[in-house]
């Protein structure tokens, strides 16, 4: 057996590499960015350097040296960018898995809504060519109109429009000039966002968990974001399961693990929002694991002995994201327990005098902090709890 | 309107554009190897050169490059090269027609036999990672295995293995650096080989032209090569528009001007071999013109005028490829007419003094010749004349 691991820095990939190396003779090779070299150790996998996952002859001539030492059975692909690379390998050298179209689907929200529109319910959606077109839908339009880029994640380069705006404003020309295609949408005002992240085996849903984003329900709490678990009975979940159905059968999923995105508008209506084929990012992960006993880093391996075995916890489990600050930090107070112990677990990424430098997104945090809680009341209270201690100050 | 045209010096694509821009305000914009810009006059299209068509980064860069001048509403390709660019660029900017999937599984062998292997007859085959795997599975097959390139048009580079071979013969070796994957085929033994050109619209079968190959059936005459345009009794016509309409089916075709290859085993048993969405080559498209009056580089273009025209004229409509030879040409004997007037057309590709050079392969030809019979011993008679008289001579 012989597997193809298309990944960057992702940690937990790579301790997850180390592991399955340990316990069988899965021969593993890494195609990734050449800058990430020194993090694999070559006692289990070996490294195959390049600088782009777009350039379709380098990743043919990688392919083919790397067959040359034995045949590749499997290729995981764990971060967007190598979604498209893991799904055009797969199709063209003929390896199971994810095809082209799925690759392609699921790190562009344009491809991806124009296969699903006549299937779920997405709301208005069109592909913008130049700054003329995107004044005339703005005008013409019943609606507010939300622009950004089609490929990317987290929300950032975002922008809503009423009416009339500068055409020549920077935050415009960015999204003109980022050399990827332009999706402008229906703004919805949003009641409730959710994701679902579930494994997929042989076409069949064998695992899923669905939780419900803290923003906008309990409103921006100072810049805190995270999400909670929902239980089964939420009448939201058989919603979302119904869509996730529906996408398996239209991309023709067979062994998936996804992370999808729903929202409900005004009138409790459930939007598809996106979907992708890795794992969910910030605290997603670690709050399944907490939940369910669920390893999702395993199951993008096949291995789906923690499904088998799992069990479920009872109570409200969520994570919440400590919103970052650029600069050095000067000042950082995190909340590591509380008084009725729904604090769980803490991940630090920093401490004073480090460097912050990233931007501001959906995902640019200092920690994750974990939180098992009996009641949403108790989340809530939790929740207000950790807004009012944490501090960060940077320079 | 605007349509952005991939093509690179297909001459009879390049005099339509002409004539496009003639009739309608339609805007033209080329996509091609920069080589090619001399071929396009600037008064009709604009030409935007690119190196290759596999490199994903320049392709986005001159779409949008190319969208800040207007909207591009359709996208063309019109080489088998370009195949995958055109849909990789359809899916990714929201662009109707041919998706990423078609573009790929049209000019990738591989591709193409996965996704139909589960609906249609296909021969067994196998992708091969190296000449280990070559190694062991014709040493264990009860069949002989057909080697070649799984990406790439004409019969070229295809080696038949029996029992056993040399695995570092110059042949072997040149298939394994072709930088290509390599697919590896069980041998069956052809009674008959078809081809079927059609034009699909919405969906439909809107128009077909169903031919046979005279090799094998007429043994290979010396080195010629044609086909000859099949009555709607045959039964064989029958069994292929069924093998075309689950195609379509699976590859979710819906505007495309497709080239599909069948054939039949000594059993009679007919075979999918494969399939492209583009104009067949060599004299196809000028034979079905004569027979049908429709002109496939119209229907490309979307417009289906001779379609709707269509008049059938009675008799047998053939091409017949005269076999080239390597170096300058010496002598050259080619017919243009015959008694019976069998011979209706002749495209003269060189003349004596001129220099032939090209690989060997069943598209390698000094001249064309056009036919029409009143009956197939007409037709038998016509092309053992060809043979007969046919004279070329090269150093």
């Amino acid at each position: 057996m012989h597997i193809l691991v298309l990944n960057s820095d992702k940690t937990k990939i790579i301790d997850k590499l180390a592991d399955i190396n340990e316990k069988s003779d899965i021969k593993i090779s890494i195609l990734g960015k050449e800058e990430y070299r020194p993090l694999y150790d070559s006692s289990y996998c070996s490294f195959y350097g390049i600088s782009s996952y777009f350039d379709i002859k380098t990743l043919k001539q990688k392919f083919l040296q790397i067959e040359q030492e034995q045949k590749i059975d499997e290729i995981i692909a764990t971060t967007e960018k190598s979604l498209f690379a893991a799904g055009f390998l797969r199709s063209y050298f003929g390896i199971v898995g994810s095809s082209i179209t799925i690759g392609l689907a699921t790190s562009n929200k344009l491809t991806m809504k124009n296969l699903l529109k006549q299937h779920i319910k997405i709301g208005e959606f069109f592909s913008i060519a130049n700054v003329e077109e995107l004044t005339y839908l703005v005008e013409t339009s019943d609606y507010p109109i939300v622009v950004k880029p089609a490929v990317g994640s987290g929300t950032k380069k975002t922008i809503k429009l009423e009416n009339s705006f500068d055409p020549e404003s920077p935050d415009i020309e960015e999204i003109f000039s980022n050399q990827e295609p332009v999706i402008a949408e229906e703004f919805i005002k949003i009641q409730n966002e959710y994701h679902c992240d579930a494994v997929i085996s042989n076409g069949k849903i064998v695992f899923q968990s669905i939780s419900r984003y803290f923003s906008p329900l309990l409103g921006h709490l100072g810049g805190l974001n995270g999400s909670v678990i929902l239980t089964s009975e939420n009448k939201e979940v058989k919603e979302i399961l119904k869509i996730l159905k529906e996408i398996i059968k239209q991309l023709h999923m067979e062994n998936e693990v996804i992370h999808l995105e729903t929202y409900t508008d005004q009138m409790g209506k459930m939007y598809f929002g996106e979907i992708t084929t890795r794992i969910g990012g910030a605290g997603i992960q670690e709050t399944i694991y907490q939940k369910y006993g669920v390893s999702l880093s395993s199951c993008i391996f096949g291995d789906l002995e923690t499904i088998k075995n799992k069990q479920e916890v009872s109570g409200f489990f969520a994570w919440v994201g400590l919103p970052g600050e650029n600069g050095t930090i000067q000042k950082l107070k995190i909340p590591t327990k509380n008084e009725n112990n729904s604090i769980v677990k803490v991940e630090n990424f920093y401490n004073v005098g480090d460097k912050m430098e990233g931007e501001r997104s959906s995902i640019f945090f200092s920690a994750i902090v974990y939180l098992q809680c009996k009641t949403l009341r108790e989340l809530q209270k939790t929740l207000e709890y950790i807004q009012n201690y944490y501090e960060i100050e940077a320079v």
